[in-house]
């Protein structure tokens, strides 16, 4: 069984996000609501957005130093939050309830077989519920992690279906976050709508280059000097959801298409479980295309 | 004449920077200090130490949103922090003052020329007021620039002296920083205890490896794939102070040690001028031997 | 006046490029003549392309061990280079003649500033002969370092004139190469093909991301969490020329158009360094749309 | 079981290594003998070192162009190799010829995980013929993989014993190399001497920075900006042993030292994976203390 990482005691946490727009007064409010429940903040990030004029914040609060439940002190927050207008996007997460993930794989095993292996360590706050698959060829690696593997074929001519059971199979487990660890297949717009701001991809390319289908021979055709890869939300716009994280490798004229290939392995890996893991831990605000990332 | 950056209009800030043992209510005396006397926060950043039990913060605040000069501003929240202990070290200062920095060079020309060429574009919120060489080598550049130079000659056993007379040239521009910029001379203890906090060096290798003379001697011998430079604050255990900023280089075996030497420049070149930068904007909170850097 | 590093003695070598069809024998060839002549081979570095089944190679001999003047090192040359078929193009070069560069610039000066005091400290082969802008904000700075200043303006509906102007001055000088060191201006496809191969440019972005004006506030639409700068030959498809060197710099959510202004400098200051370098030092063979950068 | 990658048909290559002191006519003799016997070089790379006077190479030879078996090309090749003189250090191997590497192992499963997967999908020439632990906990990690878990306790007072016993496991399976995956004991010197060339250690901090025991404790108090990791060969000497890669990875005053330990991971587990890949793929050439590594 994948193991999750549930804080418990000391670590355990409430996680406040919020997005609004920006005015004077907003953090003295915050923090005069926190220091009024008796709220020992442990992480607190700040971001005033000049182009839009929004303020974002992400605050983690000790548990025990607030004396009520969760639930409580959501509501409590939301009588605060209404003050920052009706824009105004909040949420406020527990670290002492488990989280869930599911993740869509088709051949490749190096991203699954990494992110099956931070979760057992514990690196994830969320356990991994299932993987779906459209091939078998990864059923081995996730049942050796005691992880249970759903085997549904995509037919030419039968996508819509095959998504539909996807769908299902996913919303079943209703997780926290949808991971496509190279899935290789495009999510119908629809999909893209019910997991907004849910479902994470990684893709083999330092986006917006190299858009669609094999992006490193494209890369090798141009002659770049690096490779790279970006973690994005899903969007019904083709890889052009607001962008996580990303990086590059460096490549020289020595590197085949091949050679890249298996060198953006190690970047993918790396960009991808970064990207679930920020997004996990409330660490990613999205707002219009883009996104706040507070490491 | 070197140019300085002294910001006016919308862009003056006060930068407020505080650091003082950790406890429940900083944030919200803080923000609510700032929120009544209308202050519009244009940066925050906070950060509490698990290991110290110290709590840090850099805040800028819009000059033209509070109704005061920067000394009442100043005298104003003087009776805010005297809430946080005797201990607390707070500062405020004034985007819209020009501040100015004195360089310390010897003969090598790149870490002057990329600091001097920084000024003059206005990178820096500081203006340099003067070059101090113990060689005449770096005369021409320096006046080229419309900056004087001053020649302090370091005969052998006449240390001492030059090191006084390099004292008083200097405190005579009460500068904001005293910049080592490849100096190449061991500040005396009384130096390092008059400037504290304020000499900046740059050493050429990755600290703490490769102490002392000819670092990337030291790194061609021992045969490390990367080599680095970091900036540290001087303090009298050599190439002991705190780190303000650190970066590295990728080399490989067809490097001789003078391979090294020229491809150091550009790093050495790159994170003293980050570093100088970070603090004239008080970016850098120093605490024990250790920094905190709101970038 | 800019120095120029003219090797002599014990430094000085001959260069010899070359790229051909591959086939068995080339090395054994090409190591026989060198062999021969009595050549000490101080560098080598050879590529195989697969998909294109070229060969390239460049090696450096010490002059000193070879007992004949360039000019009949190069004929002695041109008889085994006959053996490599009709297509290859190779080229024996010495460190010890002094080579030329001419800048085209506009106002930004971090480029300028960087290449003229690199050529000063002796750190490229060549000396910069002269600096053309289409403004006279750069005539100071360029004429500080002694290097001669041609301005060129480029009114509204004069553009061919100014280019035919452009032409004729840095023709003059015969350059080894022309860089296009923030010039802002699409060279003519008649130019291009004038100096193809010796003239380089940098774009300020990490191409093929963003081509064209403005990158930076395109990547700041985007949400890219890097930003990235390109050195490349100059071609008449504009951004599209053979790569010569990238690199990155990693930026975040706090980073306005602005920021990533100032910081992309240093990567494109960095960047273009290289690329000029390794041109003047025949380490970059061109072949189709791509390079070979023996470094 | 765990997959090995061995090469057959035209990806089938012989890989000659070769230092002795320099001299010139060596390449001449090289590729004079290589093209006699009809090898087409697939990989080339050579070396003068400067300061030793040696000379290197790494030459990756189709089999099937050449028409002979190893042991003949080997002998043939003793002839050649005889005119480097007494001290040249040569070697031929047959990418064709399955290779296996045993792992050490401690409790800390991300460097295991990361080599059994990186095996398992072909990434290297070799197989993993077997791990031995200290302790139990990766016990289940390694069979999953399908490769045979040795249990070796250390006890206090048992250490030696327990180091004969795992020698005599190792050497059953007469590895090509034994790689210490964070396995956390010192190895003996007659253990260090038996296995020259072959050990190879992760040691988690830029070397030589924080030789010895807690890294990233040491690193934590010294307040330095970047974090890194060092693949060596392990010698007698504790962490000085000739250094094969290293790379760093960005921290801030932010990271306690669990975080670095957590992030660490990730630079470990790369450089370790670089490094066994480049040694078993012959691309790592040990002299004196230092190594040249032919990418």
């Amino acid at each position: 069984m994948s193991n999750s990482q549930i804080s418990s005691g000391d670590d355990r946490r409430f996680v406040l996000t919020l997005g609004c727009p920006d005015r004077t007064g907003i953090v003295a409010a915050l923090s005069g609501f926190l220091a009024g429940v008796g709220g020992w903040i442990t992480e607190a990030a700040y971001h005033s957005d000049q182009t839009t004029g929004w303020f974002f914040t992400r605050q983690a609060v000790r548990a025990d130093s607030i004396g009520m439940p969760v639930e409580e002190f959501r509501s409590r927050f939301a009588e605060v939050a209404a003050m920052f207008g009706p824009e105004a996007e909040w949420q406020v997460s527990d670290t002492g309830a488990e989280k869930s993930v599911v993740l869509l794989v088709s051949k490749d095993s190096h991203c699954l077989t990494d992110l099956l292996s931070r979760a057992e360590r514990g690196e994830f706050p969320a356990r991994v519920s299932a993987v779906v698959g459209n091939h078998r060829d990864l059923e081995t690696m996730t049942t050796r992690f005691g992880v249970p593997f759903h085997h549904v074929p995509f037919p030419a001519g039968g996508k819509e279906e095959a998504f539909a059971d996807v769908r299902a199979i996913v919303d079943g487990y209703d997780p926290d976050a949808i991971v496509l660890a190279r899935f290789m297949q495009i999510l119908p717009a629809d999909l893209c709508e019910a997991w907004a701001g849910k479902a994470i991809n990684i893709h083999h390319s330092f986006l917006p280059s190299f858009v669609g289908a094999r992006p490193y021979h494209q890369a090798f055709d141009r002659g770049v000097k690096l490779i790279g890869a970006t973690c994005h939300y899903v969007t019904a716009d083709l890889d052009a959801g607001p962008i996580i994280e990303q990086d590059v490798s460096r490549i020289n004229h020595e590197y085949s298409a091949a050679d890249m290939v298996r060198q953006g392995r190690d970047i993918e890996t790396l960009v991808l479980a970064r990207g679930v893991r920020w997004h996990l831990e409330h660490r990613v605000l999205v707002h219009d295309r883009k996104t706040v990332v507070f490491q």
